[in-house]
Parts: structure tokens; C-alpha cells; sequence
């Protein structure tokens, strides 16, 4: 979580195994007695950790406060794959993008602004030109952007909503959470351990797992991607060499869910990682009866 | 196998569980004393039963009783997928297709003709003009076609032989042997027959696999598909309803034949076929180690 | 226009600047006393010469014969371009194809089959398998196919057959009408001659002009292809190297035209061909009125 | 043309039908004793009226004063289209982008950055992060980005600068050079005014012409539009309603160039504007002899 104060940003450092605790968002705008907070900024689902932040129980801290701070969440890795509810949530700033749960390539931003953070960002004295939403507002009203837009992109995204929209969002969200149960016992079965700690905060899309034994979790990655052509997430950061990490968002079914298990399951023979087999079988168990 | 006598084709019955065998081509083409018989046409890949009938071996029974028949062979789903030797083995007409081992979409016939066969056909009194090879290899010369060629299927074609070549033809055989190989593996775990009974005839490309007790192969394909996406082969003429085909040919890796081997046993599952359960792990053990 | 005698064929010549002559058609037909022949076969628009056979005035010289051969259309470069009228005009076997008038790739056949031509399908005695409608019309009944289809193109057709019901198809048949005179009109003015030469027979999807002076049409067409990056229609048979011919068909609008014709008449000029100016500004005026 | 003063801008006005004047740039520049001046910032192709700023000149002016202000300069319509030296004009940061010159979707961004600017850039105290270059210079030493690079576009980006290649960049300048003059010969034969007035600046990837009479601009673009397909640019800001732009660059040749004066020609007999004919045959003998 990251508090703005004018230009200055006190980033509230974690665990990275949890995602944003309310109470510390509480405490920390209950101290700020001169509401020199301008926003509290929270990533939704964190695509480093695997953690998912509980977006409507850190509203209800800042409420709790009676806190004026504007509060700004990023979707970029949970849009369109996990519930969220901007207006219902009372978020001021929602961010997202084409490229995860949209199922499209790069290229593509999203804004929900709030009414008042349209007004803040209209008061606001900081000099924008690219990151002033007035432009963009004023085009869209007829329909058209102010500069180039990437139409081919919008196409895709016709046809990504449809695909969701097909599917019904419930069962899409539903898909990602059974998908989530499903890697996480074969994490367990495997002996290995999940980076989230948090059953409540497990995030629907991705799943870092704590590499094993003393062997870099890099040098395993690298083992995948060379025998069977699977590209496994990286540990970012202070988790650098120590996570693995299994995407399971977007266009995705139970069969490449098994794939991708298989890879990491053959990958511990593989690159002689101490793991217990029986992951792919227990996740298999729980795919079949649910 | 056919024979074809003149305008009468001599079509004679297997078992459909194993390839042609070399001895009965070879008694027939030794009682053929006035030598009606003008070619032995055999298919190398029988896609409906997963047997690959041996033909350099054919090839040899021929020549044993030196009857003068053109050899003709079908390589539609065995081309690019499996060792193949026109010249080395004496084969006067082969054909084969962009759809299969070329992982192209349908489009592009090819055909491999010997001297003997273009000198047949020359002489042949059946009225021709879509099937005469003339035309084709007077505007061959200049690299042209005789007719509007599928010009996009060229270009993939070229890309695909490019991938081809990449990988290695002896790495691209040997990947398919090894994968029929583990799904041999997972079908003798479940306890299921596998149709072809021949080791030495083992289709490389695909399984086919008996269905066991009294339900339909029908049914269970149904809902193989209707749960997991995935559509499996059906058994074709005296084979319907009775077997469920495997394929695994093309551009096919070690993790997507462990998603359809587990689609299949999480299917026996869902549709309550009798079968053991461990196909998965037996096939993953198998990739694993070898 | 061929005449078929069961395994023979008396090819009819014209002059290839005429489409078939129904005089010629009802002569033929008289003479023919012992109902030898089996099916008169006529191209609908000849590609070759620019000149449309009128299809309906030929079945009617059939018709006052009172003969019971066949009736056989190809429409190859006429279907979705100009009015066809298979039942209407009471032909037995029309053909088609994907690749001119339905804007596709090459790999897409159609057959249109009167009860008279699958009766006679079915009685007659010439050995076929690929050539017989029984398998097909079977699996069509389910909606599939008995081998594998080009499922890609199915797609495309979907799209195609859209694209042409959007425009509605007399929008579409007049465009091409349109975009025929206007061509017509440009060639006038350039000084030359339209190989076609019955207005009544005029091609709405192309045009075949007669190259002026002694410069062969291929070096001209060479000349556009290399300054201008644009293929003119070749000579093919006789006309080798005497035509060139302008396509006019498909996706295709007013401003492609112009493009076309201007690469004509700047082509004149760069390769030395005697013509006068004026064909595009012709063609301007045209358009711009009609 | 902008000059920044720290957080403010001085946008120094033109009439809209020059580039920008080295004169103007000198004497602003010679006032400013304090060096308040952080940077002069030129668009090289100004898309709104079709005038190309001279960079070099303006490199002169700023070195003739000594001025120590950047020199950023923007090349979003230019690049690739034209000839620009970026380090040989002292230039200290270029910005240029996917979808024009380069021929892609919109999506990607360039930057050329001098020492200077780096420097400049490391000591600004303006708060930064997605302006910020630390990142990505870090990133790109290994061939990375620091976040989800467009990669759909990155494979185009490589065939098209293998096209840009294979044409030789001067004679692509050349091809833009070549169509500008066609196209102003073509207005000044319909008797109307190009917007920029000074030869030495005249764009060669777009014209800007003023609309004649009464009519706006806007009406006219319509009827183009519905009458022949075919999207002229608006004029913006003071032009709006009373220019239309004629755009000639990217993956363009002579014929796509005639077809689309053609539409406008055809357009002025279509809409009612008055305007002499003949300018696409002006353009066409300009495009034949040269």
C-alpha cells in the first residue's frame, strides 16, 4: 500500500504474504490528524505475492476514520477475473488494463474515476498533461478519443467482453477460484509451501509457491522452460530467486491447468527438486468432483 | 488394403487391429498368374484404427513375387509425423495432405510419382483431367500452378517445414513415438485394450482405444467434450461406438498430451466408465524418464 | 462450350470474342437424332475473354430442342458478381468456388445438383469416388462432412456471405455493372479495342483488351507489375500475349478502379504503348454521375 | 512551439501555416539573460497543417545564441517518412511512435535521449515514475522492459523496418517527397490553396488544403466518406471545419495515391464544390515522368 502526501509517497511496507491490512490503513489515517493524506493506494490483486487485497473491508477502515483521503485501486491483474465493484466499493480511482483478465495484448488502459476524483484532479496543481482525464472525458462523449487510439485493440475488447459475457462473469470468477483450490493441493500434496498466508486474501489468478531446498528457484525455472516449453513467473523483488509462480488467469480451462501442473511436477524430477509427487493427481481429484 | 484390377477394386478385409500384412499381399499378387492387378494400395497411417502398416516390408513382398502392380500409399496422416521413404522404399504413387503431420489447415494434396506411374498413366485409357498429372508438372517447371494455387497455404507451408526443420525430423519422429508410447502407457493403466494389436504396428499419431463395459464410446466422447472442451476421435464404420480415439500428432508437446490423457480419466470420472485410475501419473512417469 | 458423348467430348470452338452461341446450342442439339449426347457444359463468365454467356436463352435453345442432355454451368468467376439463377434457369449442375466473387482464399467448391443430374449420377457407369455427390449429401443432412473440412474457410464464408447481404446483392451485381462500363469507357478512350464483342455479353467482373500496336501484352503487363506493383490478367491460350485483362470483381470499389485504370494509362506512357490520354478522366465522369 | 520555464509553458504562436521560424526561436532565446528556458520543444511534421519544421535550422539558432536549452523534438508523423538526424542535428530528445511512418498499431513509443537530457532528467525534481527513464534504460541493457512490453507489436516492428530496409530509407523519402508534389499539383489544378505556405516546408506525409466557398469542410469530408468510402482528416483547432488533409504516407503507392485524389475529384462534383477538374490527370503526368 502505498499513502500520498502531495508530492511525497509513504509506501507502507508488508510481509508479501498478505495482501493490505485494513486495520494498519485505519491506524495509519487515524494518526493523520491534519489530513495531509491525499489518497490510499492499493493493488487489488498483487501479482508478485499472489495475495488479494480485501478492497471493500479497507474502505470500510478509511470510513471508519471519516478519513477524506481519495482511494485508488489497481485491477491490473484482477479485472475481469475476479469480483470487483467500484461504485458498490466506493473506490475513487480504479485502474485497469487489456492484458490479463481482458485476454488481450498490451496496449489498452482503463480509468473509473469518481466524482470526486474528478474534482481533486481538477484543483490539483500538480502539472499533467497525459495523466489529465478532462481531454479524454470531453471525447468521450461523442464516442471518439483525443489522439490515435489502438482500434484494433477495441475490437479485441468487443470481442473479450463477449467471450465473458458467454461464459456469465459468475462462472468466470468461479472457474478462477476452483482453478486457484485446485493448484493449491497440489502445492500442498507437492510439500511445498504457498506464499500467501492469508486463506481469506489466496488470489484466484496466480500462485507463488516457495521454492524447496537450496536449489534457486530460477535455475528450476529454467529447467521447465527448457524440457517442456513452460514459462513459470519469476520471484520479483526481495522474493527474487526464492518464488515460483503459476498463472492460472484468462483464457484458461481444466486441461491446461493439469499441463501446467504436469510441468512443474516433472519439473522436480527433472531438475531434482526434493518433492513429493501427487500433486497433478490431487488436483485432478478436486477438478472431477467439483 | 485395395487391389485394383482395371476399373474393379479387389478390397481385402483386416481385422482392423492390425496393418496390412506383407504375406497376404504377397499371396495375392502371387496368384495373380495373368497379372490383372495393377496396383496395391495400402494406407500407412490407418487413422481409424491407429495401426501403421509396414511398408517397406510390403514393398519386399511385392518384389519377392515380382509382379509388376504400381505400389501406391496413402501417408495423409503419417507425413511429417513419422519416418517415410518414397524412393528407398520403392513406392510408385505416394500421397499426402497439409492437414495433419504439416499442422497446416486443409488445402494443399501432394503427390510423389514415379517414373513407372507417370509412364501408367500416360497409357491409362480412364478419361482424366482433374487427376492427370500432366498439366501440374508442365507449369511445375516454372514454378507455377495450372489453376488458382492456395496461395496462403503455400506460405504456411513454408513456415511449417521451416518449424519442422528447426526441431529436426528425427527429433519431431521421436517425439511422436514417445507420446504414443505414454499414452499406451496410461490406456494399459486404465486397464483399457488398446485397439491395435501389433507392437511393431503401434500408430505413432494416435490411439485408438477400446471402450470398456456396455456404455457407448459415443456417449462418453460427449461428455468428455461437453466437460472439458476436448473433443476426442470417434470410432469409425464397424468401429462406431465402440472406440474413443487419442490423437497426438502435430504441433504437440509433452503438456498438452498430459491435459488430454487427463481429460480422458478425469472423463471416465464424470461419466462413470469403469476404469483404473493412475493413466496420468503412468504417462507423466514415462515423459519423465525418458 | 463442351458437348459430352458419354466418355467423349466435342468441344464447340468459338471465336473467343463471343459467349456460346444458343443458335449453335439448339443446332447441335437438333442434329443429335439418338440423344448421344449426355450434357452441354457452358462457362458463365469465360475468364479468358471477358465475355458472359447468357445461360437462360441457352437453356430455353435446349428447351425447343426438346433434348434431354444434361444442362452444366460453371461459375467460377460469376457467382456472388452477376444475377445466377440455378433453378430459375433450370440448370442441372452448377459449380462455384470461393476465391472471385466470394472474396475467400482458393479451397472451397459448391455443386448445385438438379433431381435430373443426381439421377443420372447415380445410373452412370464411369467408376468415381471423389467425383460422386452420395457421401457428401449424406453427411450434409447432419451438417458434416465426410472428410475433413476446411473449417477455416467455413468461417470465412460465414463472413463473406455477410459482407454480400449487407450490400444486398443487386447493389452488389450493379457495382459490378458499374465498374464494367466505367472500364469500358476508359478503354474506348484510350483508342482500343474491347475483346468481347457483343454488349450483351460484356463481363461485369472483367475485361479483356486487345494490346495496340506490335508490343506484345506481357511486356506491357511486365512494365505495370514493375513500376506500378500491379498484375494485369494475362493472355491465356490464342490470346497469349495479344490481351491483357483488367479484373474488376470482388471487394472492390470506385477509388480501386481508378487506382487500376491510372495504372494503365501511366503504364502507357512508361512502356511506350501508342494510346491516347483521357481513359481515367472517362472513367471519372462515369462514376461520378452514376 | 513550446518553451518550457520549469512548470510553465510559453507556447509561442504561429500563424498555422509555417513551420517553426529559427528566428523566432533565436530571439526568444537571446531575451531570456536568465536562462529560465529548460527546453524548446518543436513538432518536426505538424499533422494539423501539413508543415515541416526545420530542425536543423532551429538546432543553428538555439547553438547561435548559446543557449543552454534542451532541444526535444517530436517525430510522431516523421519518423520513417522523411529524413531526421537526431544526434547529427543535436537534437537531445526525440519522441516518435508506432502507427504512422512505421506502419503498426498504435501502442508504441520512442525515445532518443542525449546525455544532456539524461543528466537534466536525474537532477529535475518534478515528480516522475512513468516519465522516469532509470527504469527502462536498466531494463533494456539486458534486451527486458520493466513491465508487459507490447510483444505483438515488437514482431511488427521488425518486419516493418525489414520493409523500410528492403526499399532503402532514401528512396522511401523519396516515394513521400514524389506523392506531396502529385498531390499539390493536383490542388493547384483544382484551383484551391494549400494550407502551408512556404515550399520549404511543405510536409511530404500529408497536405492540408484550404476548403473553397461557402461549403465547410466538414460537409465535404462527409460526402466523400459516404459517396466513396474513403476518410479525409479534419482540420483542427482554428482550421476545424475549414481544411481537409490529404494523407500520403506509410505503406503507400502511385496508385493508392490516384485513387484517393480521385475520390477527392470525384467528391467536388459529388458535394457541389466548385473546383476546376484536371488535377488527377496533373498528378498522374507528374507520377509518369518522374
Amino acid at each position: 500500500m502505498a499513502l500520498r502526501l502531495g508530492l511525497e509517497v509513504d509506501f507502507v511496507p508488508g510481509d508479501w504474504r498478505h495482501g493490505v491490512d485494513p486495520a494498519i490503513v485505519e491506524k495509519k489515517l487515524a494518526e493523520d490528524r491534519d489530513r495531509k493524506i491525499k489518497s490510499v493506494n492499493v493493488v487489488h490483486n498483487e501479482t508478485s505475492t499472489g495475495c488479494l487485497s480485501r478492497i471493500a473491508k479497507i474502505r470500510k477502515a478509511i470510513d471508519r476514520v471519516g478519513h477524506p483521503a481519495l482511494f485508488m485501486v489497481d485491477t491490473i491483474s484482477s479485472l475481469g477475473s475476479t469480483d470487483y465493484r467500484h461504485d458498490e466499493w466506493g473506490v475513487d480511482v480504479t485502474v485497469g488494463c487489456s492484458q490479463k483478465g481482458l485476454m488481450l495484448p498490451p496496449g489498452l488502459g482503463f480509468n473509473a474515476v469518481s466524482a470526486k476524483a474528478l474534482a481533486a484532479s481538477k484543483s490539483a496543481r500538480l502539472p499533467k498533461s497525459y495523466w489529465s482525464w478532462e481531454e479524454m472525458l470531453a471525447a468521450n462523449k461523442t464516442g471518439f478519443f483525443p489522439s490515435s487510439p489502438a482500434t484494433n485493440l477495441l475490437y479485441g475488447l468487443r470481442e473479450s467482453l463477449r467471450l465473458l459475457e458467454e461464459e456469465g462473469l459468475d462462472n468466470v470468477f468461479d472457474r478462477h477460484r476452483r482453478h486457484g483450490e485446485a493448484t493449491r493441493r497440489a502445492v500442498r500434496t507437492w510439500g511445498l509451501e504457498i506464499l500467501c498466508l492469508n486463506p481469506e486474501e489466496y488470489s484466484p489468478v496466480l500462485t507463488a509457491v516457495v521454492m524447496p531446498g537450496d536449489q534457486g528457484a530460477d535455475a528450476f525455472r529454467a529447467t521447465v522452460l527448457e524440457k517442456f516449453n513452460m514459462s513459470l513467473g519469476n520471484g520479483l523483488g526481495k522474493l527474487k530467486d526464492r518464488v515460483f509462480r503459476i498463472g492460472h488467469l484468462g483464457d484458461f480451462n481444466d486441461l491446461m491447468l493439469i499441463g501446467t501442473l504436469c510441468g512443474i511436477e516433472m519439473g522436480f524430477a527433472a531438475a531434482g527438486v526434493t518433492a513429493k509427487k501427487g500433486g497433478v493427481s490431487a488436483a485432478m481429484d478436486y477438478l472431477a468432483t467439483r
